[in-house]
């Protein structure tokens, strides 16, 4: 396989939160090269929506994806209403930044619940009643299925083919988002990723696996530096037709995020090139 | 469902090793009036196997696995025809103890490997060569498939379905254990346990998942600490024709490591009674 273009390189921007704004992250970007970048909802809020996507816009980045709606799940109908609320507002938010998609992390369990099959439900019931604002609004709406170890607390979504089941029942204007960190380990990912098809596969995020693992949520590793053939999983979905960008997303508490964000871009760069 | 009898309970050897020896378990096992217990080889060796053997059965108690056999992926031919020695002695000592299984954790990744893929193909041909000592001596061999979030380090096997697929291949003296922690996430557990059935379901493990998870290896919950709906899997397997004991393994080096074991059966007897 070849060895990707740097602009074929976004910037989730988590993957250097804790030490640039908005405004910088989207200048390092252009800076450095890269084709794309995908903003989280509290720093484009920080920054302004409209300023947001004007600078984005002025620097020539691609918006790979806005981070991110879903949470569905709740306790009560007032929170799923809430829920549901605020990816309305999300999709407004996406719309006005061209995002390529609107990123879905599904939610975990209710408090007190131990029913995830009924959280599952909920999910569906949230992006139905989503999905016509999205299609109204031009945006598309990305399920991210997580890896299983968030299925209590953050995504009862955990395997590609659960995504898909849910896109099958859902119709056009839903896709997945797929993500090296959360799939790489799924003995069916080949088959899910060739029955996703070029037009479902919304996002390609990648990062690492590392041995160990130290935390369940903050101890993401920069490519490379773990076991998870990014490469062969890039050539999956480049062979079901994503002709995309990937997205580097790194949460790293420890190590990435205590960097300084253009020593963290000019790694990542290297690495896409290198392993990815 | 009927509330289980504690002659249901079964004890890994694992929730109390901190401050039991093996003898200690057995006999802590039978004053509190469990049905079983599966012991860890290292405690075996400690005690003597024959002694092991002949304790456990004037004990009175059922031995529902013994742990564990496995760790066949390495990088060399000699490493795993190693591991298959090793396998060949633990199924020699599962025959010695009447254990209704051996319990085969798959092994991760070897050492700098990316090749998921090459590992289980590992562990399909360790299963294969040790297939036949299993047979001739008796004991079946209990695929174990372990949660995702360990599939770099320790179990390249992550779900049910991908042990039943090996089962298929390699046919009659193989099955699997259904551990909740492992599987409770899997949108397709309960066809999985189905298409298991009775006579492959060879253990089920019960503990739970807790929320916050603070270590990926060492932070299970006692039953009903967590979120998973134990009786309702159990419900699964028993629907699946399972007859077999509830076998509790926690590994809680921050909780219940730390406590006297007569408290910590003591209160896995009333969570079996009240959650399971």
């Amino acid at each position: 396989m070849a060895v990707p273009e740097t602009s074929r390189l976004s910037l989730n921007t988590a993957t250097v939160r804790e030490r640039w704004t908005l405004a910088q992250a989207i200048e390092g970007c252009a800076r450095h090269g890269l084709g794309g970048i995908s903003p989280w909802r509290d720093k484009v809020a920080e920054l302004g929506l409209g300023e947001a996507a004007r600078r984005i816009r002025d620097a020539g980045l691609a918006v790979t994806g806005l981070c991110r709606g879903g949470l569905f799940p709740a306790s009560d109908a007032a929170g799923r209403a809430a829920a549901i609320a605020d990816n309305r507002r999300a999709i407004e938010e996406a719309a006005v930044l061209g995002a390529r998609c609107l990123v879905l992390v599904a939610g975990g369990l209710p408090a007190g619940s131990r029913d995830i099959a009924g959280a599952r439900a909920m999910v569906g019931d949230g992006i139905a009643a989503i999905l016509p604002d999205a299609r109204a609004a031009g945006v598309a709406l990305a399920i991210e299925p997580l890896h299983p170890m968030y299925a209590a607390d953050r995504a009862c979504v955990n395997t590609l083919d659960q995504a898909l089941d849910l896109c099958d029942a859902l119709g056009p204007g839903v896709g997945v988002a797929v993500d090296v960190y959360h799939t790489w380990w799924d003995p069916n990912l080949a088959r899910a990723i060739a029955r996703a098809g070029a037009e479902r596969i919304l996002a390609f995020h990648i990062c690492d696996w590392l041995v160990p693992t130290t935390d369940l949520l903050l101890d993401r590793g920069m490519m490379g530096d773990g076991v998870i053939d990014i490469r062969a999983i890039r050539g999956l979905v480049e062979a079901a037709g994503y002709t995309g960008l990937h997205e580097v997303e790194i949460f790293s508490a420890g190590n990435w995020w205590k960097r300084d964000p253009d020593e963290v871009v000019a790694i990542c760069k290297e690495r896409h090139r290198a392993v990815c």
